[in-house]
């Protein structure tokens, strides 16, 4: 389906509302109202319904939204509905604990293989998965049509591994790497710089 | 020395200035106009005259920046000027990682323990640290008079060790648990969610 043109912050709400709704779920909640949803999900009323108006007329008036329809709805847009396939490039400790952190495989996530440049040497990454080496990268990707990488390798090489992750056609990057990447149209990257996070916290420490 | 009211957002941005300055300092590169630091950061040249307008006058006209002398003033105002004692809740894999993975300590942060409420069962962390039980958090906390801590917990108990970390003291969270923490005034929290970091890319996947 040919994606809405969404607001990339609009898209983190979503999966807030998307959050807010499993606890619903959770609760054996049916329908909500945009103002309880809204509360759930810590963002202001209007923010849901204009970000929820983006998939049409989703909820009845003086009813409220169904939860059920509701998740399906956000389940597609954010594309969790079916388990998605992921590589992990670079197995270091970072990397490595991120294969055995399971938390991702709930949230529509597997992690279906790890690659190092040196795989002998690389941190024990689970017990079911082994490390492969970067030679093998490109067919992987091809052949079991991964679109997205969390990138976990040293700031000094994640340009050149980038770049080799968007010629094998990965088209979503999760970058830990201390740097910004240069990407062509098309492809997104998130950066998630824990340094980045702890100086801004640092900041506001009395 | 009292703290500025800038936004956390252009406190985000000070880390890019922060980080492009050390890669000119690292050049030799002695002063550099806003123009030329702004392309560095990524952020547009009247942004970051309105960020550093915060500090007084920093620049000279016609000259731009010394480098030295703005890193110094970032280096205060983020408070990594000296190295910032952390603690880690929760040795988990994600957290025992986090206790590995030494890229904190170039940036001005030190994990200086970690706690676990069954540090028996908890995951190995480090050669130099061993993992403390959350008995001895309050003494360790208020001695060390630690201010930051790195939150690695499951989210059914996040509240629960959020609430035991504020009133020993802690003032700021690193929070990887997926759920929202309530805080009182003072307190901050920064979220790192790599679930919904990923659902957020899997959306722009064609």
């Amino acid at each position: 389906m040919p994606k809405l043109e969404i607001p990339r912050k609009a898209v983190y709400r979503l999966s807030l509302y998307y959050r807010a709704l499993q606890r619903l779920k959770a609760n054996a909640v049916d329908t909500v109202s945009s103002a309880a949803l809204s509360k759930a999900a810590g963002v202001k009323p209007t923010q849901l319904r204009k970000d929820l108006a983006y998939f049409g007329q989703l909820g009845t008036r003086g009813l409220g939204y169904s939860v059920e329809h509701l998740t399906q709805t956000l389940m597609e847009a954010l594309g969790t509905a079916r388990l998605q396939p992921v590589i992990l490039v670079g197995a270091g400790h970072l990397g490595a604990a991120l294969v055995r952190y399971r938390g991702f495989e709930k949230e529509g996530f597997e992690i279906v293989a790890a690659f190092d440049v040196d795989p002998a040497h690389a941190q024990d990454v689970a017990v079911n998965l082994t490390v492969l080496p970067m030679a093998s990268l490109r067919d992987f990707v091809r052949e079991r049509q991964v679109k997205m990488a969390i990138l976990t390798v040293p700031a000094t090489v994640a340009q050149e591994v980038t770049n080799d992750l968007v010629d094998c056609g990965i088209q979503a990057i999760l970058n830990f790497a201390p740097t910004i990447l240069q990407v062509p149209d098309g492809v997104v990257v998130n950066n998630v710089d824990l340094a980045i996070e702890l100086e801004n916290l640092s900041y506001f420490i009395r």
